[in-house]
């Protein structure tokens, strides 16, 4: 067989179609969202003011194992997709492994991760039901800036809640958003309800994920037409994500490729989900067998270290709850560089698919991440988000494991992004200065003793 | 036939395997470097202190049509290339043109820019000679980056000398060749001669790329070991950048494709030379015809204003001198956001070109610019960077004029790069701040009064 490219791309041809609802292949299926106020399964009718109509009929379907890529989202994915997996030949030489790597790179677009591949489906059913616009929060900013390049796309308003310290130390994501014409607000703000109940209780805080979804939905709910849209942790998301492994499974399968590992980090899972989802299909079916690897940053555990049980999906607890692996709504992480993987909690499917045992989890400390990191950047070129570093790390982990055993294993990992606006976390890495925090057992412990009590 | 599809991408057996030296089918080849001391043609013996001695047989050679592309770079090269060349359909549709634009993109990579193409090149023969190391001077930071990137891969130390205004302003750009492992001095420094001289008569100077060109030099003479390497303007990055134009021609040869015009940007010509150099030796051997049309900001007009004469490339004089379009070497330009097209003067082949009549060049205002980036980022979804935006701007002109005649003209142009390291510009452009400031006629004059007397 010829030597296998550095890079396998897809024809326009060869790109998918069809989005894939991994939950139609589920057994067990996630556990459904659950109304705040009457602690019943979220209708169609309960999540009409917050979301798009057709997103809830994705949201909520659980038996349709494909849906059509509409049209105008399949010309837009045609700008910056097929993404390509690409073997690590330099990466695999540095490390001295029989191990074979590869990386399915989402980060070749201006929002700089696969975050776009929502993005772009959200946005366009808004156009098609007529709305004015969309709200959301963002923390790192990828979501905001996939959003942003989205609604620019689709002509709609794009009103973005940014956690305020991101705001303030990621001026430069804040500026992309502007030049596609959203309008970007610090959260917590004094332009919600909730956003002036949180300043009033903790006067100077620099916000949380949490708190801006809670303004962004109560931003969306008392505007006339507009809706929220939120870029990870719902199913529908992952169903939009599943164009990741779908493309990654095209390519590896016309070069015979059959990875035994599939690594990905793991935030609120849009990633994961999306990449492993055509595998773990084949899994589910008996057809295959693979091994899956969440990757979790240390200061931020919900899938090692938390608690499976419906949680509150954000601070103001004005959303629907979700059973989820969870380290509480009130968890506080420190101060990880990740800012895309600190969510208090999991997507429902990825927390289903794990507490049946399909999947593995591992915890990684970010100084290591950082460390892969660069060494993935000298080697490979191209330099890694924090978040995919997680990856990274992971699966270094795994080739150096081979290196010993002499298993020439096929890994493949999710490179969903780079780190251009990352680089204050890359000073800290090279002046040495960034350390590991990882929460006590009694932190933890403190916040998921605050779990809504769910019969 | 089939629609076009958004992007052509080449297989990897279709890459270019040797770069194309355009000199070879120029009838008026440019000008010769020549001796500041002497004012002779510079020989290979003058060079050789300066430069790694491959280099120097591909600067000086103007016969040899085509040079083989190690293998080693070629490895390289399957990393991150080939670009795509992209048919623009929704900028096509925002600007209602029947003109059809396509663009070359050089930006998805680190390095955000075409520079990775000669950097590796240059390091490779600096390792292949057994040198420890590079110096260079580097002002928007693309340059420096895409050396650092390959001192990396190839093992070597990288001694960047940044001028002072962007080390402090661009921060982020520092630490991602930082990340890389190369070392970062602000331009004017205390480390050089040159440097201190320069401090002393101007003390608070933030420094320019004449500036800091003078200190890499004498950094790389005074070091055991060490050579100066250069990311524009010299005949051997045009050949390297090459690459660029046998790519484009390659992937639209393939769908019948012929250009009618060709556009891009130019500062020191390292990426125009490369993107037109075919087909400029199409039209050179009279095979076929095009319209090349250089970019140039309106801030620092060498093609538009300036003069054809000898002149110094650096402000220390300690380099060769060119013949080239000039605004004189103590020309200082004003604070255009376009960093990479802040050189006073105009690569030699580039130069011969355009005083032959064989390319045309306009130049462009800086706001005309910026509007022309936000339109394509909303309609194409990258964020150009403010260099290549020029080139966007010339580009939906020419496609204007085509929508009032009614001509469906296919464009082709330049997309360098992306703007990601850029945002404070384009934070000026949103707030509406950004002015367009355009050297006087007596400015001008005035530099040119001091170029050097050749002979």
């Amino acid at each position: 067989m010829n030597k296998i490219p550095y890079k396998i791309y897809l024809e326009e041809s060869e790109m998918p179609r069809k989005w894939y609802n991994l939950r139609a292949d589920m057994k067990n299926k996630p556990a459904p969202l659950l109304n705040p106020a009457t602690m019943q399964p979220m209708t169609k009718a309960d999540l009409a003011p917050v979301f798009c109509n057709d997103l809830i009929d994705q949201e909520l379907d659980e038996t349709t194992p494909f849906f059509d890529i509409p049209e105008e989202i399949l010309d837009f994915y045609k700008m910056y997709r097929p993404s390509p997996v690409v073997r690590a030949y330099f990466l695999e030489k540095a490390l001295g492994t029989p191990a074979k790597i590869y990386y399915k790179f989402e980060g070749n677009n201006t929002s700089g991760s696969h975050k776009l591949n929502s993005a772009i489906a959200q946005a366009y059913y808004a156009k098609k039901q007529g709305l004015k616009g969309v709200t959301t929060e963002t923390g790192a900013g990828q979501w905001g800036t996939a959003l942003s390049m989205a609604c620019a796309f689709f002509g709609l308003d794009c009103r973005v809640y940014m956690v305020k310290v991101s705001y303030e130390q990621k001026p430069f994501r804040r500026e992309v958003m502007r030049t596609y014409g959203a309008s970007i607000t610090p959260s917590p703000s004094d332009t919600t309800k909730v956003g002036r109940k949180i300043l009033e209780e903790f006067p100077g805080t620099t916000g949380s994920l949490g708190c801006a979804i809670s303004e962004a939905v109560e931003s969306a709910v008392s505007s006339e037409g507009y809706r929220y849209v939120l870029g990870s942790v719902l199913s529908q998301v992952l169903l939009h994500q599943s164009v990741i492994g779908l493309e990654a499974k095209a390519a590896l399968d016309k070069y015979q490729i059959a990875p035994d590992i599939i690594i990905g980090c793991a935030g609120g899972g849009s990633n994961l989900g999306g990449l492993i989802a055509p595998f773990m299909g084949e899994k589910l079916r008996g057809e295959k067998d693979y091994r899956f690897i969440a990757v979790e940053p240390a200061s931020c555990p919900s899938l090692t270290r938390g608690k499976y049980a419906y949680d509150f999906c954000d601070t103001g607890m004005v959303c629907p709850l979700a059973k989820m692996y969870t380290l509480g709504s009130s968890f506080m992480p420190s101060a990880n560089h990740a800012g895309g993987l600190r969510y208090h909690g999991m997507s429902s499917v990825l927390s289903q698919l794990y507490a049946d045992g399909l999947m593995e989890a591992v915890s990684v400390e970010q100084t290591s991440v950082f460390a892969a990191a660069q060494l993935f950047a000298r080697t490979e070129g191209t330099l890694p988000a924090p978040e995919s570093s997680h990856a990274i790390r992971a699966a270094i982990d795994e080739a150096l494991k081979c290196k010993e055993t002499g298993e020439e294993k096929t890994i493949l990992f999710g490179l969903t992004g780079t780190g251009y606006f990352d680089m204050t976390a890359y000073q800290k890495f090279n002046d040495g200065e960034m350390s590991d925090v990882i929460p006590s057992d009694e932190d933890i412990a403190k916040s998921l003793a605050k779990l809504p009590k769910v019969d």
